[in-house]
């Protein structure tokens, strides 16, 4: 009973039977019949006209997002806890061609427009510094913390009022989406988002990732990137299939209910033992070392986060007796 | 019935099957067991021990082996038609950080040492001119032609001489190597070649291509640039599924043959309007205007390729029926 | 007696005097009270508001120049012989992050529209390929040819018709306008040109280049760029001096019709070796292995240009007797 | 009276001198006799054999040596107040082709063994994160502390056992050696420097600082890398000059001496303000507004540094009667 990542698990079985009836002869890179549904089906999604490509992998859709909202000599706004700083191996500088990150504090993983007009107050507006361009987010954030509308809001705000473009990285947007209850767009573009990496690989696809352009932006440039990046993929109806069939009934939507539900089970029975609240399907628990090691020893495995802590994630197929399971061990520690 | 491109065909249905049954929770990234038989496998194809990565396109496995192969300030050899100059968008430059290359000549898109010897001896050896670091060829090429172990052990030999790496992009390396009816060492390391994008996308793949690494080199700088450039997918047990089932009982071999077979038919039946022998899968043809409508009209679709040229590819799945009424078609003009 | 390159020449006393002149304390970088002159006195030379930098070399000026005028995913029109291309280690590709040179013919190392239209035509408008957003010429060229105002113009006049900025590289930029008899800024603004390297330590300079933008550009992005490739140097009034020095009273112009007019005399004693019209500072002369030693056995020295070619480069500062003896000594051959 | 900074001092006399005596022609680039001086004297100074490159600018060397000393996909370990952070608008991002700074502490700027390792305890060892190639420090730091050879040999005993390589930012290395009364080579190579950048324009050069590299590396790569940066400048040898002027007879030492002397004599006068320790030449004092307001009136120029704060720096010749002059009126605040 794995509770490792929400990054190993299955595709979903709509997934699967959307690859095998993508599975005939039609042209090659993004000219097919799926692809061409994109921009459709996702701005329908967004209650508004986006442009939505392709790609393979989080980190790809990050890092072409970032090289168009911030040039070479500006640097990027993150937490210092931000997936694109610590896990990324550096792909926002391959991408953008050497900006930086500046790394501003919050708790959780969580930015707050005081803790980015700090940084952004702290650089000097001279050719000695790269000038900041962008400020990017995680939501849900790397530990599963969810910006509402209104925090979303307030950090577009500032970014417009200084002058930043924004991006979401939305890895786990889908539980974010699903923890508020509220439209996508609240969490995108009313809230003055301009970019988006809407993932769907953790939560139940197999190798399609979304990345959103919001407000009419030209998307030709990141066209450009995504070829010389090796991202066009030759058959890339098959990416095309698996974002369309996450998009059919809002599965994308009930898959991100059931990995939040399965964290929030776990939550309830570990209450005493919580590091940051749950809101997504992340938990981050004090447990000792010995009581970790008896958790697997009755076969549950997960990370270690840190002295004395660790780390559950649920996804869209937890098994929920599994959840009970563990939900049973934790509380009887 | 179309003969545009083996890009655009479907994946075969092994390949499929072995996508469903890697369909269960495994470690993430590479850390799979199905990543982890990958050196094994190639390994014992390849009679020697090599190291074998999983990428999502060619471009990114071409991209990849040159940066490792050559520096920025470094430049690389190849034909004046090579992919990796003219199709690729600058992915080379991307991922070498601004190496050049330089374009040799040759009929059908095939270098030789003469060719390969007259460019280097016109790069003067100061710091003002980036200096050769990395030979690339396509096997088989841009035109349809295919490098025999001996020519390839030519130009192998020319590299090791002037201190160059070797490359060979082989998104058709399958039908190569079917053409020539060697040993796949024979086409790579045996002919001094270090490094080797393997296609299978082309060749009844999905979404997976093998960057094969000859001699005992040190992968370690290419799994980190992987990482950076977004080509390590979270689920990458679904890659190397792709490509474990395509080694499984030459699989890989039969598609290629089968692909050739179909272009040796229709060249068969447009002997007189070769512009070039076909020794792999692409045909190029003398075809007037009015004749490609004529084909047209009679439902084929392919590519112009020049004024009174045309392309035509076959791929593993090309229905015979439709090769014979193509090759039918073409004699009858 | 050397003839190899106006590249060694010694600086002239003016600049010398000025460098003097310049040795007090001042603000660092370019807030000294010189470098707040560049931009007027390089507005009254070409008689419209021009933006000009100092830098320390003509490669740093073409590679900024080209890195505003191209994205990382574009390429840039120039001849095959041109400097950018085979003399700055790839500094195009470095500045601009990995775009591609584009190389097209003409003689003498001149660009015709023809030839260039012919290149463009040559690249398809999709994500596969880089597209021109910049054309660049060097004038006088790299064979000692002038492109006269007209000439400029209708390059101009073309790369406005594709969407391409046009760079020129003056590295001999002085020699050119002498030669022309024109206004500067008949070879440059008036002809569409929108950045110019303008080079003064081939004309008697020691260590300041210019790099001048056009048509109200914004140069925010360069003076990062300049910063960030380490082109921003802390005591930028001895280099501000320089230019400053060169502009008064139009000693870079007297500079340069000195060196033309060396170079001259030198064409019409050696008229019959001509293997180029001479219209700058350039000669390149068919002569013997046999005739080149017995010049260097008289105490000429020069460049070997290819069998049967010598190449000679006179300089602002060129003995007028040292000139009369090589003169003679060829006529003499 | 100027206090802002040694960056915007007058060259001193001597290297006046030499560029006047530079003054003829040789050969163009780094192949003049000067240049080929470099090496022998530099070997001298550190008692070793070094290779030694000029470079026009601090930023420039620093960049170089990273470029060197770190990969694309590796990160640098430097102080978070470390004039390549902060001050060089991403150099290293962009010389390195995107390699990550890791920002360590210590007070005055001054990284310490703990700091180092406690940094680096904290970097996974797996391809998602960038692995630490290089240490680099300044000396003296930017706050105007020196590193003692056993504080540097401690560092480089730490970098050597983790696998880095060491650099020192030595834009002020002249007042560090001047302030231990060590040999150079005690404050580099015998403390596991791999390569300085030794700053001469600070000090009384004019435009013109050494990258030194030890232990017999390879300097070829930089040598292509500086000319592709546009480093490589065709009159070298005013820079060389500089450098063998600056050399002679310790005139860099006796320059670094009288700047720090200056520096001390103020910050005997300031005893009672003094934020950090005075080891160099730059003195931090507590000062109110008020009191910066009152020096002002009495006609000294300095930077303000944070609040309550001002920074002062002395230079190779700050005028004693103007130190005294300020000592006093700090004196009688």
């Amino acid at each position: 009973m794995r509770f490792f990542s929400d990054n190993a698990a299955a595709a979903c079985p709509e997934v699967m039977a959307a690859l095998a009836a993508a599975n005939s002869l039609d042209t090659a890179y993004d000219g097919d019949r799926l692809s061409a549904r994109l921009n459709g089906a996702f701005s329908d999604l967004f209650e508004t006209e986006v442009s939505a490509l392709w790609v393979a992998s989080g980190t790809a859709a990050n890092a072409l997002a970032l090289a168009e909202l911030c040039p070479p000599y500006g640097s990027i706004v993150c937490h210092r806890d931000a997936h694109i700083q610590n896990d990324e191996c550096g792909a926002p500088e391959f991408y953008t061609n050497g900006a930086k990150l500046l790394l501003a504090e919050g708790e959780g993983a969580k930015l707050t427009p005081q803790s980015v007009a700090d940084l952004l107050d702290s650089v000097r507006n001279d050719v000695h510094q790269t000038q900041p361009a962008a400020l990017s987010i995680t939501n849900a954030t790397e530990y599963g913390r969810v910006y509402t509308p209104g925090e979303t809001a307030a950090l577009g705000a500032l970014a417009k009022a200084r002058g930043l473009a924004f991006h979401v990285d939305g890895a786990r947007f889908a539980n974010a989406v699903a923890r508020s209850g509220c439209a996508p767009a609240d969490l995108t573009w009313r809230a003055g988002v301009d970019a988006l990496s809407f993932g769907f690989v953790k939560n139940g696809g197999l190798s399609a990732e979304a990345l959103i352009f919001f407000s009419g932006r030209d998307i030709g440039p990141t066209l450009f990137r995504r070829k010389r990046a090796g991202h066009l993929l030759s058959k890339g109806r098959y990416l095309a299939a698996q974002l369309l069939a996450m998009l059919e009934d809002d599965l994308w939507l009930r898959n991100a209910r059931a990995a939040n539900d399965g964290a929030a089970r776990l939550a309830r029975a570990a209450a005493g033992r919580l590091v940051l609240a749950v809101e997504a399907n992340e938990l981050f628990l004090n447990v000792s070392a010995a009581e970790a090691q008896a958790l697997r020893d009755r076969g549950f495995d997960f990370y270690d986060w840190g002295p004395g802590e660790v780390r559950l994630v649920t996804s869209w197929d937890s098994d929920p007796q599994a959840i009970d399971a563990l939900a049973a061990a934790i509380a009887s520690l």
